[in-house]
């Protein structure tokens, strides 16, 4: 199987709150990782990665998370955040994202990545990422190619 | 002068984000409240409540805020917030809060109210609504009235 | 039955974070509103009212939070929130909560209350608070008298 | 001069909140982050480095998080959280960051690194860590050694 991964299939589109900034006046940083979080539960969502999570207590865990802040969001704002699956392991994958400012003519403001690891939560370890599942990633990292 | 006041005149639209939830599986109580702050905020911006803030150090504090929750909300749901002025005294004032949830139709899930009051920063105490102030506020009240 | 409640039998200590600030340089109204709920939690697991709530999916919501700010609280600080149930009826419950900051010696800064509903969440409406409930709450609330 | 530094200095203690935990039931992710950054400032406050921010307009900013999760916490617990300066360039340094669980006995739950930089926020370029600073983290990460 080619994998062609790394498209940036998904792109949500988040009100920035006032109460989202810390006492330095700026968006605290770990808002950055919550709107990351939620385009990465948008993505799941489209690929149907927690459709397993209710019956089979089958889902993705997050191990890792990084970000990169590149310059500071103010209220008011809209962000718009994309993501991507970039590479599958055999039970894990690497997510990426990029958040853009719209109040500043859609100025990138932060990178992040993250590394999620499909996991049986009945006994908490590792288990493979599913044929299925598998190719409805890969369809949805190419469906929105040109 | 006669005030027309709690005609909703601002009304913000915020996405809600998987994050917000809680281990019940629903939007989280104080969520609300910071949607409620996100619309209080565009309200002072629009009348200019926050324009001597660094002038002058005047500028509103929140007294006391009181929320009642008629329905849960679950991600993925927009909420549109409506917020107006409904009265105002020598130094405070009273706002009103209701929250709609699109995905279920526009339903109101949530209203709220909080008590303001001007404050000089420099000495701690409270100060008089000022005309100007009073003035934009009534006219902003009255200016989306058919 | 003779109640006697609103007696304050539990209390936690809160160590208050750094980006619980907001813009303004002091902990944000939202914040106070998890304590409150952190202090309510505590309550609800020593009295057992969530309990039933795996095994009948029969627990408490919250229908709605009301607190009056009455001093600011800013990093570093630790605060202590007291609670109790001040009021029961046949479903509904209020329970009233105080907040302390350590920093300055123990003062008051917040007050606030809630009002709780049982509730059947296989059904979505209310259901009576068991007396089994009800005499624990009241034993909680007896036990710490001196 | 030699640098002896990465000799965790600085604990702190933080109680985790009901609030915490998302819809999966643990703690979510950038609710560490958090605790990192509450470290992270008392580290910050222990060494002086905000000492020339309200004077100067020189101070920190965050450049870079990362996070490795290594086992979900609950409420409730209490964290701990150690943090240290590991590396300094001329205007960057690099912390690190360790959290256990009480509730655990003391699990290492999470490590954490960040990248941050000295900034003249006047004029929004990097500036070099003083020799002043320099030797005051130097001190606080000697200071603690057996």
């Amino acid at each position: 199987m080619v994998e062609n991964l790394g498209n940036w299939p998904i792109s949500i589109e988040i009100t920035v709150q006032w109460g989202d900034m810390d006492a330095l006046k700026h968006v605290n940083n770990t808002v950055f990782l919550t709107w990351m979080e939620t385009a990465r539960m948008a993505y799941f969502e489209e690929c149907g990665m927690m459709d397993t999570f209710e019956s089979e207590k089958i889902g993705p865990i997050l191990a890792a998370i990084k970000a990169d802040f590149l310059a500071p969001v103010v209220y008011p704002d809209t962000v718009v955040v994309h993501t991507t699956i970039s590479k599958m392991g055999r039970s894990s994958f690497e997510m990426a994202y990029k958040i853009m400012s719209s109040a500043n003519g859609g100025e990138l403001v932060a990178t992040g990545s993250a590394t999620g690891v499909m996991c049986d939560y009945s006994t908490g370890s590792s288990t493979p990422i599913s044929e299925n599942l598998r190719a409805r990633i890969t369809d949805l990292e190419w469906a929105r190619l040109p």
